[in-house]
């Protein structure tokens, strides 16, 4: 069988070459794929495999809907060669200020049967009723994860099954609708293939992937959307906060700010999160922090720091070197590197790994007695950012993350680049192309 | 000075009304000042004053930047006749599912140095880009108002001034830019001037007004954005909920779901505060209630039902009739309605009025007492509506709101549309039109 599909493939490539050529004249990041007919599809996808070894069209119990939109389904439009832009250098990188060529976009109409066809478009801006409920009671998500050229020149996702488990317990929060999520990897897969050149040649960048879904449906009631998109679009990015000079950030916690709560979405990464803090993080930018560290509730428990899951590493009562982070308590959100940092720090013999409940009188009492070592924050956007001082009432908490001989943090770091740039083979790491 | 602008007015009219003539075939809503050159504006603002007996260009402090948009430098073009729809039936009205042909739209560039020049434009759909924090951070805050059609067939705007300082409130707290309410206003008044003839003709029936402020810079930082778009759309509504046969509805408390927390946004109108309630709703509904009253806290203190503010009647301890809403501690919406309704019963001498904190336990109280008279959700779009029935726990409170003789709610509504639809002359209403 593989044999046959093998010859009609061969056969294809034969007669459409002289399609392929013109056509990769037009665009750097053209691949023969998209001259894929639907005849010859199914061979395509044998020769060249998706998502290999991950499990194929078994939709996920409890958060996958019966129907879902079809990587199948999928249509490609490629982009004029006007349309192309020039790629910027990598130290103007920034984060999220420059974009690729193409987009991924997925309507969904209730009247014509749920999820509609899949497709890639040239990078182009959203045409929106000024009514969708996106705009006015903020019914939207969106996920964060990477694409990585690795020092074998091949490309690479990082455990994107957990993106999209985590995408569609917010689509079910927010009373939009639920997918699976294979097919959307195989939908971003062949995105980032099409504008791959942009995926950038170093190990500072990275191609940013940002699925977002928003509720499109142009009505004023306050229920969930009969109709909405879900979208992606690619970014080349290089570091997300600027550090102090000691290459580490100060953050600030004020008691008196919350960004979660119980009963709410502080779990699900939803746009409600985030636009509420922006006047916070600007207030402690101007007392010289750069981000702000969420406590929550009488004790003053930490609980997230910026857009990061925090982590502690101090040295605990039977005197070992101790990892600690907070619980998911439904104020925290499920972090891939949180979770990845966890599994990986846990196969060490020299570290005791632990979720915990963490207070600021906590934090003191472990300073105080020169047992904290280390405080970071971690996230797909930041990877890990060392944290060197807290903020916090009248007083600054110096953390001497930075003054460690074998940082924890730093080993985390070179652990996770090397999985993601492809140093180590590992099964976090899924080669797309 | 007015006798000379009078005669350039007459002379333009004499020289413009072959324009006028063929204009007005076209577009059912056009009035002759659409048709003003920049030369005859201030003629023209001079013959019909819009928003008279308001202070114009006296900025409020604390709200209002010094650089705002201006009324002056709006810019109208109106839709074709083609793109004109028909107006729909009252009775198919329902609550924000039809827009009117016209709409407003002020955008803001930090680069361009601010605010640029409002314009009215056909009704369109936006062109938003992928990026624009609006559709991933939630950066948006939105009002809402109506306008009415009189007894008199004068067309009124209810305290529109209590909307914007809301409004910029919200903008502070959003990071968006802050603007000059009273220009808002105007430009508002000419953009419902413009489509007046949506107003419906009607007591049961207003054309709801939607300012809109989104934050569009399409950049992933988590900041204040460097560009915004307000806009303001129009839609003729009718009721926006459904009720029961008893004409009231029924709520559901559960103590452990939270709209807003201390430190949040609960009582700034932003989208935030919405999207994570759809959910919510949603299992309220399922479980036979039209809503959710929102509680707080460990004593279960109710805040809000649904997006409304709530209002209990009861016979307090001097045996009087007593008229209670909780404060605005920060986890509350400051309804326009609600202090309209303060501020007018204050005025009876047969009730007492207070804003005072109301628990669960206080309400059950208060029922097992026969105290407890009538219980209310009020808000623009809700005008008054009342509540029979409290889903808790396992149980349900029954509240005699329907069978009071001369019911409060059923008074103030009486008061409020009254105002609303110029039955009685009162410094609520202005007269747009």
């Amino acid at each position: 069988m593989p044999l046959r599909r093998s010859k009609i493939l061969v056969k294809w490539i034969y007669e459409n070459q002289h399609k392929m050529q013109t056509l990769r004249r037009c665009s750097s990041t053209l691949r023969y794929k998209e001259l894929e007919e639907n005849s010859v599809q199914a061979t395509l996808e044998h020769v060249a495999p998706v998502e290999a070894g991950a499990p194929t069209h078994q939709p996920r119990p409890d958060t996958t809907p019966d129907i879902s939109f079809k990587y199948d389904d999928l249509r490609v439009s490629l982009a004029a060669p006007y349309q192309l832009q020039r790629k910027p250098e990598a130290v103007d990188l920034g984060f999220g200020k420059y974009f690729t060529d193409h987009m991924l976009k997925i309507n969904y109409h209730t009247e014509l049967g749920g999820w509609q066809k899949p497709e890639i478009t040239p990078f182009e801006n959203l045409s929106i009723h000024p009514a969708a409920k996106a705009l006015h009671y903020a019914v939207q998500l969106f996920e964060g994860l990477k694409a990585y050229r690795g020092v074998d020149d091949k490309i690479r996702l990082f455990r994107p099954e957990l993106n999209m488990e985590r995408m569609n317990l917010a689509a079910k929060r927010s009373g939009l609708p639920m997918f699976d999520g294979e097919e959307l990897i195989k939908c971003i897969t062949r995105l980032v293939q099409i504008d791959q050149e942009w995926v950038p040649h170093s190990e500072t960048s990275t191609l940013y992937i940002r699925p977002t879904l928003i509720g499109t449906e142009p009505t004023f009631g306050i229920v969930a959307p009969e109709t909405a998109m879900l979208f992606a679009i690619l970014s080349p990015v290089s570091a997300y906060y600027k550090t102090n000079s000691d290459g580490a950030v100060s953050i600030y916690a004020d008691p008196n700010v919350v960004r979660a709560f119980p009963g709410g979405v502080g779990n699900r990464k939803v746009g409600s999160n985030y636009g509420p803090t922006i006047e916070i993080t600007s207030q402690a930018s101007k007392l010289g922090h750069q981000q702000v560290l969420w406590l929550f509730g009488p004790n003053q428990e930490l609980t997230e720091v910026g857009a990061m899951n925090i982590f502690l590493v101090y040295i605990n009562e039977h005197g070992d070197k101790q990892l600690s982070t907070p619980p998911l308590n439904g104020l925290i959100l499920p972090g891939v590197t949180r979770r990845s940092i966890l599994e990986l720090a846990s196969q060490w013999e020299d570290i005791t790994v632990k979720e915990e409940v963490m207070t600021m009188d906590r934090v003191i009492e472990l300073k105080n007695q020169g047992r904290l070592l280390e405080m970071f924050g971690a996230g797909t956007a930041v990877i890990i950012t060392p944290i060197s001082n807290v903020g916090y009432l009248d007083k600054n908490i110096h953390v001497p993350t930075m003054k460690q001989k074998h940082a924890v943090y730093q080993r985390l770091k070179d652990t996770l680049l090397a999985i993601q740039y492809g140093h180590i083979e590992h099964p976090y790491a899924k080669i797309i192309t």
